[in-house]
């Protein structure tokens, strides 16, 4: 027995004025999601807790059966090596933005408009190695990713997560100091290796030639990092040891493929898989059938749904909806079906009215050989209310469907 | 008010080919369950959490109200109580199997051919009074049960459970060493008594004049002695305590009885009540509505349709499910449903298909002359799951029965 997790990013919704009261899930056309939620049995699920709206990072946490609750601490670990940097269990990271601010350091722009990772790679080549007079014992690696987007590492001992974030999350406002949040030396240090680098940082930027052509050019100079996200891996049982699979992920998203790997899963890219409208879902969904011959279980992840709610963009969303449900057509259609359980949920709420994360629960469902089916025949939030794995939680999804396939072990005699 | 719990041990199952896609509970002819099930709310439960299989032991923990996961170390305890055994809360029990093993130690039968009582008895008497000359302050204290069962006691200071088992569970294997799980020298020195005790038992066995006989007979030679299930009987808050209730068990399963006298319970042994195929349900029934005079609440265990799930007989399910209906039609007609709250449900799902305990939740119905009752009118897996109770856990149960019957204690002003 195999088994398929899908899941689309941000995927529920609320009853949408534009869709005349409808979710874009219930406004989609989807015959596979409606074959899966007929033939399978269908729920609604806390992805941490009721009314609790999550983060992709600690969603995928709990999705894969952990406690998200217990072990995350932030995100910067987790980008970190989702971007394929080496992370030690003793390493804090960081998320960081390129971004802009005026000379009395108020953010002007949180992604220096989006600047093209070309700029980002050529100014991040002043900070390859970075030494602080007085904090030489602790090494202080710096990467861009896409666009804005970038990791800052601090290696070494006597480092500590417990710190605020400098980025202030919004236009207008300072950039700010860093603050312990405990009251450990660890703390302490680690926010006072953050803000002189964020001067540092500043003091460079601000005097570079590119940030001088791009000004000329009419573009936001990327003359500040923001930090945020201040985060150690956590020391997870990987999925292998807990039921004994081999396990891969698909996903073009490095704080997702962060957590999978931190989940001990094998990450495989697809290639025209760009986490944006554009992707290619179908070459995910070959992949994921593909993958399906050697590994016993695979977690697809689509991102684009997330994007359209929280770009307010309703028909995109639907439209998305429409690709993922192409998706699942190609994985049902491509798959032993009395050998394989598949699952399809979200790993949020994202409001397309709010445009942000929202606590409601996601629909799921399970398809399986020997599922108790229900009578539900939508795949859609509040046809799955009524469905037969009644509401759920997120860390219990991976347990169920393991059980389906036979892999979770028995506690007691 | 009183309050009967039934539980059909491993009573509920998947869909299956057999029954044309139906299961057992809901191929089975049972007026009495449905008539609880019309009149009464339905649910479906996890007994520890979904999608983990629990073993019997574990389970009834659970169902009557325990935090299993905190509590349970292993079974070796709950039998040993359940056989009748004094058991101190310093002791260290284990469940032994009379076993067949060849000359290199290899397990070629884990039962000794089933064993008869009579002649496991004969071979126990050796063993008494067993003293090992280096751990002369533990008192080693062996009984065998039924057929190849047996119990083995450790008492006196520094034990451990946290040894493994010596049971490699598997024919074609070698009788495994036992190990320490955990650092102390308390479990250092309960694995060395144990690999001592499998050598000395080994070698009086093996010599033995009636393992000489078994063998001209082409009987199996019942030469070796397999531990597993280390446990201590765990403190609990009887239940006489935690409700203010006179409670009283109905089983003839020595694990089920040891959990329930580990809670507090009297146990009620029924003439008739075998825990196999034969049991008289009907003699249960009658001994049930007999010590609700005198007791608040009762449980019943019934075994035999755990029994026809391993064995895979899906016709003999189906005709246990229809006895335990009968139980249930003696004891709703010879109770006061006025004053009586009656509950039945399954400590696990046993695979009919697979042969073993699984993590689906269970059915479960809850009838009382003032609960709220739903739309369910069939007790079965599938129906329960969109009764009034929704999705609950098993250490749920127990309060809220006794919430119904006005035995729970108000938390806050």
């Amino acid at each position: 027995m195999k088994a398929v997790l899908v899941v689309g990013d941000g995927m529920g919704d609320r009853p949408l004025a534009e869709l005349n009261g409808r979710t874009p899930l219930e406004a989609a056309t989807k015959p596979s999601l409606n074959w899966l939620a007929e033939n399978g049995v269908c729920g609604i699920l806390d992805v941490i807790a009721p009314g609790i709206p999550p983060g992709s990072d600690v969603a995928h946490l709990a999705l894969l059966g952990y406690k998200a609750t217990e072990v995350y601490s932030g995100r910067g670990a987790f980008e970190a090596t989702g971007f394929g940097m080496q992370v030690l269990p003793s390493d804090v990271a960081f998320r960081c933005n390129f971004a802009t601010a005026d000379s009395k350091l108020t953010v002007v722009d949180r992604r220096a408009g989006r600047i093209a990772t070309v700029d980002a790679t050529r100014l991040a080549e002043e900070f390859k190695e970075v030494a602080l007079q007085d904090y030489g014992e602790v090494r202080i690696i710096f990467r861009n990713t896409i666009q804005h987007r970038a990791i800052l590492l601090f290696r070494g001992a006597h480092l500590s997560t417990m710190v605020s974030d400098s980025d202030p999350h919004k236009v207008g406002e300072k950039v700010l100091e860093a603050h312990p949040l405990d009251n450990t030396p660890e703390a302490e240090k680690t926010a006072q290796i953050l803000n002189e680098l964020t001067h540092y940082f500043h003091e460079v930027l601000k005097i570079h030639p590119l940030n001088a052509e791009r000004e000329t050019a009419g573009l936001f100079p990327a003359n500040i990092i923001l930090f945020r996200g201040a985060g150690k891996l956590p020391d997870l049982t990987p999925l292998s040891r807990e039921y004994s699979i081999r396990a891969v992920a698909i996903s073009a998203m490095p704080l997702v493929k962060g957590v999978c790997k931190a989940a001990g899963m094998k990450l495989i890219d697809v290639p025209g898989a760009t986490g944006t409208y554009d992707t290619d879902v179908m070459a995910k969904a070959k992949a994921a059938v593909k993958a399906l011959h050697t590994h016993d279980f695979v977690l697809v992840h689509v991102k684009a749904t997330d994007l359209a709610g929280h770009d307010s963009r309703v028909d995109e969303k639907v439209r998305m909806i429409e690709k993922v449900d192409q998706m699942m057509g190609y994985i049902t259609g491509n798959v032993d079906l009395s050998r394989t359980c598949i699952a399809i949920t979200a790993d949020h709420t994202t409001s397309s009215h709010t445009r942000q994360h929202e606590g409601d629960p996601v629909p799921v469902v399970i398809y399986g050989p020997e599922v108790r089916t229900d009578d539900v025949k939508e795949f859609s939030e509040r046809a799955c209310a009524t469905g037969g794995l009644c509401r759920i939680r997120g860390k219990d999804l991976m347990p169920i469907m393991m059980n389906l396939i036979g892999k979770t072990r028995k506690f007691g005699a």
